[in-house]
């Protein structure tokens, strides 16, 4: 079978830097089974050779360029004009291709266009799974803006077709969660209320906005990284076992945990960094946060009375995204030795930059005393690949080749995410301004009342 | 305070092996607060000096001769003989001593000989604490002999001022069983037959019975092994939450558990080393078992349907003492990944020679598959401590010095292993020779029908 993968906005960061990445890998590693063209698509007036060269010499990963130039077809196109379509359609048809993947890695207000204009071409064909159409977040600006789009969508393409990337569903350690909790008898009888004191999800990052700032200013940590990275963690987290491991039976569970998800806007802290609006593109006034630490409630057997708290932000103290699951104290420890400080068991699943769980629980301290002390069990995961393990985007360009849906959003996701973020933005909570992440450990202490140890 | 540490059977293997080597160290790494006064009763006719220098010149170990010398005194004695009891009390009144611990590193036989002695001269009084007898096991060679032996010394002593010891008890991780247990919320709340598919309890011995065939003809490994180290382990693995961390508390438990214990003689498996029959004073058709391999259950709402293995033996492929906590498959594992041959949750506890925990659970295989592979988390007790581990004989010999009885045996708790093994003895079951463990292995998977993987 030969196959293609369309891209459009091929000019932009994602194609030089994770695509591109991403298939040549796929093919050394020879995952790939079928023949692949990849088209280019842009405005520029570019014929393949300087697309080409453009993208070799600004892409510095060690690529096997004679593999990616062999497959590489730029097509200049006007999204807006309806016989550039039917000039594609042509090539493609006259290319052989059979199975056609279109993935938009272009602003979410220009997928309505673009799938008018492949639909309408009969590029795609509205039913058939042989054509997918991918689309890159964010899907909307909020939940009216994500609606209107996904009511277009569904114009031109089935549900069955549309694959909603959000590349945190492609890394190793959150695919893990579900094996972590449903292949381990141990887990799965402590996953619950009865267990667990606390979840904690986060996603910290070092630098700021950098040039960024014309976007960020627009949506703000909420909404580019709360409402989608974030909760689609705590659903794995949270979701009861499906009745099987197949995407649509996963994607029922994440959907009806996130439906018991409550976040209320009195339970938000957001803040903004010092310097956010001297940035580049950024309104001097700008009230938008880039930090949001928040607590959610679960109103289920399973979860009632374990809050989920999140914490992500910008120019922070480090670039680490986790989460922790966070054990009660047993029964018995304060009766048997009272007075002991021990601290209590906790499971951490490290997402990036590193990946890995790592495990702490109380034993005896060695020697002849009788005191409690931890003991962190690690289980480094990247340490057992035989190469590096995957990045993000070579797993879900495979999945998409293989229409396997599972790592993908599926619409009512989305409407259930943007659902959460819209109650829980309905008052704007004054800002605080933090110049360290230190900071915004004193504020959560100084709000919360608790201490979080090991932030 | 002044305290003296009298030890009969001072010219043997335990004292010259364990016993000073664990004084030295104590006093080192200044665990004794007291002065300390060490008496070496003997029947040779020497003198301190003539027994100084026989322990020196046979002692390998890395000792402070000095601080032995200072504190040691030898004193000739005919344990038979009253008069020579008063003598020793007149010595120990002069030297000022007002704590005495009188320790018994002498065969059972000897016990009530010699406690009649001290207690007649009047060395030891019954009822005061302030002096305690420590006795080495076995505690008797079958359920009479220990009633009987135990009936002479309550003659003498009052249990408070009886230390009967197991050395295993006095093991590192022995000791962090509790810990293990009931530190740790996840542990709790996994330890019982909901989650524990089995126990196994396993004490392996590289060499054969080497110089001590004369004792070992007639004991043989349940009741050298099975009924003193093996059933204390299960012990504390398997009891009820003790009210509080008191001795007393925690031997109640204890108690309580062993007496649920169920060993029928259709359960056990005996063997017996090929080559053991030629071994110096060991009978020529000798029928005594060196390896043990033995199912129990436990009757009560944590443990029924859980099995408690037993596995124990010389001449085998190496020295090694653990406990295997193997945890049942998890309820979902096969419905979401059928076909998966996923090992289950196993959670080790190592006593010897390693001295750790380790906790293996299920991953998903780094990279691009869905397969499902074990982790293997390990802890290292050992290393986490700044010196070596302490010898169970320095805890031992600081925890008598102390008054603290938590590690040594109540007299019902050898009762009811005594019990234990009298009715799992009532059929002698046919030996198999063996002459590796490979053929050990076989005939267990023959017997029960199923493979214990890793043992």
């Amino acid at each position: 079978m030969k196959q293609a993968l369309m891209v459009f906005g091929s000019t932009g960061n994602l194609m030089y830097e994770k695509l591109v990445p991403a298939i040549d890998q796929l093919l050394k590693e020879q995952h790939i089974e079928n023949e692949l063209v990849i088209y280019a698509m842009g405005r520029r007036d570019w014929d393949s050779d300087d697309y080409f060269n453009d993208i070799k010499s600004n892409t510095d990963n060690d690529i096997d360029w004679a593999a990616i130039e062999k497959r590489l077809k730029y097509i200049k196109i006007d999204v807006k004009t309806a016989e550039d379509y039917s000039r594609v359609k042509e090539t493609v048809m006259a290319d052989g291709i059979e199975d056609l993947t279109v993935y938009l890695a272009v602003p979410p207000y220009l997928f309505p266009v673009i799938s008018k204009g492949i639909c309408e071409s009969g590029l795609v064909e509205k039913g058939d799974i042989s054509n997918r159409i991918v689309f890159e977040k964010p899907f909307g600006e909020d939940l009216d803006s994500a609606r209107s789009i996904n009511k277009s969508l569904w114009e031109y393409f089935d549900e069955k077709q549309i694959y909603r990337i959000d590349h945190y569903l492609g890394k190793e350690m959150i695919q893990n969660i579900l094996m972590v909790r449903f292949a381990n008898k141990i887990f799965e009888q402590v996953w619950d209320q009865k267990a667990i004191d606390y979840v904690m999800i986060i996603a910290k990052e070092e630098e700021g906005v950098l040039t960024r700032g014309a976007y960020y200013d627009k949506i703000g940590a909420l909404k580019d990284m709360l409402q989608s990275h974030l909760l689609q963690m705590a659903a794995l987290v949270g979701m009861e076992p499906p009745k099987n491991y197949d995407s649509e039976a996963i994607k029922n569970e994440k959907v009806a945990v996130l439906k018991g998800l409550k976040m209320a806007p009195k339970d938000i802290l957001l803040g903004q960094y010092q310097g956010y609006t001297e940035t580049d593109d950024v309104d001097n006034d700008s009230n938008t946060e880039t930090l949001v630490f928040a607590e959610a409630s679960i109103d289920n057997a399973r979860w009632r009375g374990v809050p989920f708290y999140f914490l992500t932000g910008k120019a922070l103290n480090e670039k680490r995204s986790e989460i922790i699951v966070q054990f009660k104290s047993s029964d018995t420890i304060n009766q048997l030795w009272p007075g002991e400080k021990a601290k209590d068991n906790r499971l951490k699943i490290e997402v990036a930059p590193n990946e890995g769980v790592v495990f702490q629980f109380n034993v005896k301290n060695p020697g002849l005393s009788e005191k409690i002390v931890p003991a962190k069990l690690d289980y480094c995961h990247s340490c057992q690949a035989m190469e590096n393990t995957p990045e993000a985007y070579e797993r879900l360009i495979l999945d998409v080749l293989n229409h396997n849906r599972t790592l993908f959003t599926r619409w009512d996701e989305i409407e259930t995410t943007w659902n959460i973020i819209e109650k829980a933005s309905r008052r704007r909570n004054q800002l605080f301004k933090y110049a360290s992440f230190e900071e915004v450990k004193e504020e959560i202490i100084h709000q919360y009342g608790e201490d979080f140890y090991d932030l």
